[in-house]
């Protein structure tokens, strides 16, 4: 028996597979999460769907495929969502400090039980995530294994993955919740967008590469999980400095 | 780099498929082993073996294919083990005790690294263990998962197994982790000071209250763990504020 706030917890966790090129993979992803009770399933411009392939593959979980979500972009598929972790392992750039499965999931967990949206992103079969998809992620997870030969298939890494969530599923999570609103995506990238604006406006970006320093800014409010409450004074902050100075990007 | 300990101790660990009837399933099993750095096989009585389905399965693992040990009966397969772990998910009248697989493979792995051998078996596709085969193990693993569906295939059984293997070997992320250099306490309060600065020069805390927005953003911050180099993207923002917002702090 599942306790029904873990059951509840899983609900608010949806998987996200972003691009796939191979049904078989969507059918043996979807067979992967429901064995640990997970079953909102995203896909993001799959290269074939529906498919009979998906359907034989996922087994005794054709339903999760029915109730599938389709959407166009990765953005779309995490509007709602207030904590995304993509699931890399490549080293990047990108500052957000990795994370092992076991080291993020209690509070994936904790964070979905509390009600937050959770999604699981996981990338293209051969190339991943791109580094776009992982900037609109806030927390980086890397499944540890064979450093000579790193080659998990995409249902095999949501296999890990929804295997590592539900074996905290028993733990009592209420010391891990967190007691703010976090933002959603969108308010997120609205705040992004503002940003940006009001960046120009000054004129910050008349000797600086726009694209890089944005990504950086980005990267740096994505690590600390942005607050509803915090977006309103990071924004209250942009509306007062585009209202006292002067607009240079006219 | 995986530590020396580690990879010996998981050469101590053999994978056992007793009787298994698909050979697809074989090469994915072989595959999952490699990517968590168990790399020896012990085959007990295959349908078919060797095979072209496994060997395409088995991707970049066929090496572990081509030195699996063939055996005919569990028996054999297990003669030189001291330690073998029955993978079910049945519940038996053996009274041995059910462990999970973080439960167990602590002791598992401790038990290989003081250089006693350990099979970790699992049974045919369809049917599982036998009741025979089953006591001829010490240990009984079962993975936890959804109790209204659970039907994890065989090589996503081992994936679960291997992975939570490895994951007490540890292994650590160092390899993965991006080489930044994290900011200073001294190089963060100069940033707080001039954000308190900026702020009141464009007149942010005119109708604010500055000691709680402040405190707000102290937070917001230091969850992110600022780098060095955001500091000095941060603080060129603030320059630029105060260069083009006339001064409302006079």
């Amino acid at each position: 028996m599942m306790k029904p706030e873990a059951a509840s917890a899983l609900q608010n966790i949806r998987v996200v597979l972003a691009r796939p090129s191979h049904p078989g993979n969507i059918g043996s992803a979807a067979r992967a999460m429901k064995t640990m009770g997970l079953t909102r399933l995203t896909l993001v411009a799959p290269r074939e769907f529906p498919s009979t392939e998906a359907v034989t593959l996922a087994s005794g979980a054709a339903d999760v495929l029915e109730q599938a979500t389709l959407c166009a972009s990765l953005q779309e598929a995490l509007a709602d969502v207030s904590v995304a972790a993509a699931l890399t392992s490549r080293r990047r750039e990108i500052a957000t400090p990795l994370l092992t499965p076991r080291q993020a999931c209690p509070s994936l967990l904790a964070r979905a039980a509390a009600g937050e949206q959770v999604a699981l992103v996981f990338g293209n079969e051969t190339f991943g995530l791109s580094i776009e998809e992982v900037e609109l992620c806030n927390v980086l997870v890397t499944i540890p294994g064979n450093p000579a030969y790193f080659s998990l298939n995409l249902a095999q890494a949501v296999q890990v993955l929804a295997y590592e969530l539900f074996s905290h599923t028993g733990q009592d999570l209420d010391a891990l919740r967190p007691e703010v609103e976090s933002a959603t995506q969108q308010q997120v990238e609205g705040f992004y967008q503002h940003l940006e604006h009001t960046l120009t406006h000054i004129g910050f970006f008349e000797r600086r590469p726009s694209e890089r320093l944005m990504r950086r800014l980005r990267t740096l409010f994505n690590r600390s999980q942005l607050q509803r409450e915090e977006i309103d004074i990071l924004r209250g902050m942009l509306k007062q400095i585009e209202r006292h100075a002067p607009d240079r990007a006219q």
